[in-house]
């Protein structure tokens, strides 16, 4: 990457859903197109329904090589692209061929940014069961963007809002099932990763509080142990290799309250299960809330909010979760290239 | 009770903590001793020191004998009560006398509303530590409630914010115990509770949302079967016997969304554990959440939040969940003596 703008890939999501229209909202957002060099990868007849549907036409420049994108400043790039499948898509259902169509998009993008020609990935919100329509065999697109990228190492979803981090020990999995997986060497990993992401996207010493298991933190052991045994010795051990800005474990109900508003005491909460940080994350700020796929050696991004069939076509969906995952992803550029 | 005025008692709570200062600045509170005739029920010195801390001094008469109290309106009446304990109390620690001191005034309260002397009882915060110190036996000041008015059916806290209400099927235990305690019947009971409690306030077609357990619902049974096989189950029951009004399971993440800001969808939230309400109540609001003993024969309430002590005796202590809490109960004494 040449001079200080960012180079940014952007792509739909899937078609059936509010993708297109977001990221039509995106770059018709004041600001975006020239704070950063956009190169669209979408299919040619999509992006023009999502920018009929989000009602913000906006001037474009079609790249006749995306290995050697020519920006114009302010002007985003789109690369014409369908990959195996061909519109155009119904909206609003979940199809394989729009599963094939965001899984093909996202190669592209993972490629030129691989190669260096884009330094972020920015994609519209993914619809699950197109996916494994599609036949994509990795349990979420986390761990897919891992295999492609032949990435060996821990991943883990980061929820971002507002400059506040959250990541989770365990994940997409039945709460019958966290206590177990709950493990001194799973809490350190995730302190470890998002302490790294944070780091990396420009956040010198981050703060970290870890968050409990068991309600009122066990309290003292009376109702759940996982405190004492597992948590309390994971952050000691975080503490003694990253510094004193590790903190934890902390009750779940009320450590939220410490980052709520202005007098922010953390820049991140490592959460021990789903919805014990999106409960939370959702209520501050649902349309403002961004995934970012953490662990991966390159800076890939999307909206927290799904793919809203319900609301898919009408123009009415909020872009400021993508606009909010654009502004981070031009950090996360930036911090890398430098 | 006479008049269409409520009466209500009010009590201190633990000493030790911001129970007296926010008694107090609820008293002060423009409009609060208009609302209702008030029956406090403290020890004298203990209430003085909690007008000295608020910095707010009342107006009061003391009561020559509670079981006949003598309101003149506006001027809350004392009945100088100190059980079995003597003061001063510390301020800050959990100590066997200021459980004692709770108990002995929470059971002066509780005989003179059983007697309807009062129509409920707002207390201060408790300290549990505390009160298992001075002897209590019950596991919580609620099931010491019951076993107080010999009340044998089902109990429930429920939390209050702003109108909107909360249960949980299940409470103070590890997360590891709440699968196997969310049965189909205890989320029945916990729904039926609910819309009694609503029904008794005054709210005469509750709208009641139930959570799910697992992470998105369980995700039709990619990740925990209990919303299929138990909690669906409860809610058809429950919506065969009460209406079309009560919904669910919803996706725990997402259902306070519903309920958030003006356009409430709902007038409760029935939870499966301790967090998955509490998180969202205290976000949205955690010094306005009011707690009511639910199930009981009688109206009784107190603030959510707890005694405080590292900001108990400095003055600062926000007495909003107080005068939310004797507004609820002012309501419910009314309704009950409907």
């Amino acid at each position: 990457m040449n001079g200080a703008k960012p180079r940014i890939a952007a792509v739909l999501g899937d078609p059936a859903g509010i993708g297109p229209e977001v990221i039509a909202k995106l770059l018709a957002t004041p600001g975006v197109t020239e704070a950063a060099d956009i190169l669209l990868i979408a299919d040619r007849d999509e992006f023009e329904e999502g920018m009929r549907i989000a009602g913000c036409p906006i001037r474009y420049a079609v790249a006749s090589d995306p290995r050697h994108p020519a920006f114009t400043a302010g002007v985003p790039l789109l690369y014409d692209y369908r990959g195996a499948s061909s519109g155009p898509f119904e909206r609003g259902v979940a199809t394989a061929k729009g599963g094939r169509y965001s899984l093909d998009t996202l190669t592209a993008a993972l490629d030129l940014t691989r190669q260096g020609i884009t330094g972020a990935i920015v994609f519209g919100p993914l619809n699950k069961h197109s996916l494994h329509q599609a036949g994509m065999g990795s349990s979420d697109e986390l761990h897919w963007f891992a295999e492609r990228l032949r990435h060996d190492g821990p991943v883990c979803e980061f929820n971002v809002m507002d400059g506040l981090w959250t990541s989770r020990v365990t994940s997409h999995v039945a709460l019958r099932e966290v206590p177990a997986l709950v493990t001194r060497e799973g809490v350190l990993q995730a302190i470890m990763l998002i302490h790294a992401a944070l780091a990396r996207s420009g956040c010198a010493r981050p703060r970290i509080a870890v968050c409990g298991l068991n309600p009122h933190n066990g309290d003292h052991g009376s109702f759940g142990r996982e405190e004492i045994d597992i948590i309390a010795p994971a952050v000691e051990q975080a503490r003694a290799a990253l510094g004193p800005e590790i903190a934890g474990p902390f009750a779940a109900d009320t450590i939220f309250l410490k980052v709520q508003g202005e007098r922010r005491e953390y820049d991140a909460i490592v959460t021990m299960y789903h919805d014990q940080g999106q409960i939370a994350m959702k209520l501050m700020g649902f349309w403002r809330g961004v995934t970012v796929q953490g662990g991966l050696p390159l800076p890939i991004l999307t909206p927290a909010h799904g793919t809203a069939f319900d609301i898919a076509g009408q123009g009415g969906a909020h872009a400021g979760a993508t606009v909010a995952a654009f502004r981070l992803a031009c950090r996360m550029a930036t911090a890398r290239a430098a």
